[in-house]
């Protein structure tokens, strides 16, 4: 029996909720019979050791999170990973993330990071050629930085991004508030949150978005009441999860859900 | 602020989705309203190093589990861990757990395994008294070793166990069947295995138990389709999250869900 020793890493915490969902999507798309045919996986949510992303970007803090994200991707490489996802869109700023990088080099550690923004962009490129029109939901910090938009642009793509009293009163809060927010209060999601994701894909739906890419990995873990016909949502983390299995265990990647082709518009 | 250094570890793997599912109970046991008050946790899912634990049970393996399963909780704790919790009731089995605490023993590591079975026993006894018949839903592994049975009698419950029949063609297969099983499809669960565990449960209830343990970590990964008066449903995993918390963290134990009360057959 070939031994599995090219572990996975998940880089998590960021919220944990999220970690926890990627682990998920890392099982479901593993085409596996029993407990033997699944994939090494380690998970590590220390979510109080990583400031704020949005927090640092917004330059209310020095602390920049990348130093303490680097030291838990030393440990996950410690226990064997060999590559590791950071299932957080806000994290891969490159004022955050490059620095990730350079510290890893710096310190000689090889575990490789993948990029979930550009492999979502790739991705849509190469299953969703039918796709003309992007729109993205994510925190402001990501909206600020052209995060999704520059990727998805370069891809090919144009791209619509929600009014600016959408993106606040909506969109971010959606995921940050306190009371009614996804990091708050995430088993089950609140309906409060449900609907204002609704208010916002219709929004960009009427902009023009024939797909929507749900930007920050707090969104995908509100279950969406209906399926849509009249537009693509796309998960980053659940792409994240096949690229991460592609990389390391490409026999065990689970054929594409026919799903994507079914939503797309005609 | 005070940091969270007191990691929880999570040996996961038996199966890969129970891993993920004492991680999400663990989250959602917490009393918190940001990532930043969410608790320390590091999951290790390494599957394949683990040998089926039914298999060496029954004989048909001389290799014990036991040193793949100490190996990683020794890496749990490179990673912080202080204490452990295993979500998969038959690697509870003394000829499994006593070896890994012996070998934890011998090379002196102090990471402090939970005991989720004997923890499910002491909560029922604290928090259940209106209980007086339990029955169990298990491997046949832990069936015939009385995993569950003993220390829910020296608790003072009476327990009732499954016909013969019901044991292998219902439960068993439930968890272990290649085409419908727990193990071999978890999202979604399949109807059949869903359909068996209502088949089994009733049968329990017929037999006069008014608490049933679903004491095979893969049962509580199917939800219940309905809501049940007549019985209460008790997840080991839910309660080895909330042991988890109380020795790390017991400020940020969530009160006891209400539902056990108001399940409790008047």
């Amino acid at each position: 029996m070939e031994v599995k020793d090219n572990v996975i890493g998940v880089l998590g915490g960021m919220g944990p909720a999220a970690g926890v969902d990627l682990v998920s999507k890392i099982i479901d798309q593993t085409d596996a019979r029993s407990d033997h045919e699944h994939l090494p996986v380690a998970l590590l949510n220390y979510p109080e050791r990583i400031i704020d992303r949005s927090t640092f970007l917004f330059d209310q803090t020095d602390l920049n999170p990348a130093f303490a994200m680097t030291e838990i991707l030393r440990q996950l490489e410690s226990v064997g990973a060999v590559v590791a996802g950071i299932p957080c869109n806000t994290a891969h700023a490159p004022a955050i993330l490059d620095v990730v990088q350079d510290e890893l080099d710096r310190t000689g550690h090889s575990i490789r990071v993948i990029h979930m923004i550009e492999e979502t962009a790739a991705f849509m490129k190469l299953h969703m050629p039918q796709v003309e029109t992007v729109g993205t939901l994510s925190t402001l910090a990501v909206y600020d930085l052209g995060l999704h938009r520059k990727p998805l642009e370069a891809a090919g793509f144009d791209v619509v991004v929600p009014d600016d009293d959408i993106k606040e009163e909506v969109v971010n809060r959606t995921i940050f508030d306190t009371e009614f927010g996804i990091k708050a209060q995430t088993n089950p999601v609140t309906d409060k949150a449900r609907q204002n994701l609704v208010i916002a894909i219709d929004h960009l739906v009427e902009k023009g978005a024939d797909a929507v890419v749900l930007g920050c990995t707090e969104l995908p873990l509100a279950p969406m009441v209906e399926e849509r016909s009249d537009v693509l949502l796309v998960d980053p983390a659940e792409i994240l999860a096949r690229v991460l299995i592609r990389e390391t265990y490409p026999e065990a990647l689970k054929p594409l859900a026919q799903h994507y082709a079914a939503h797309v518009p005609s």
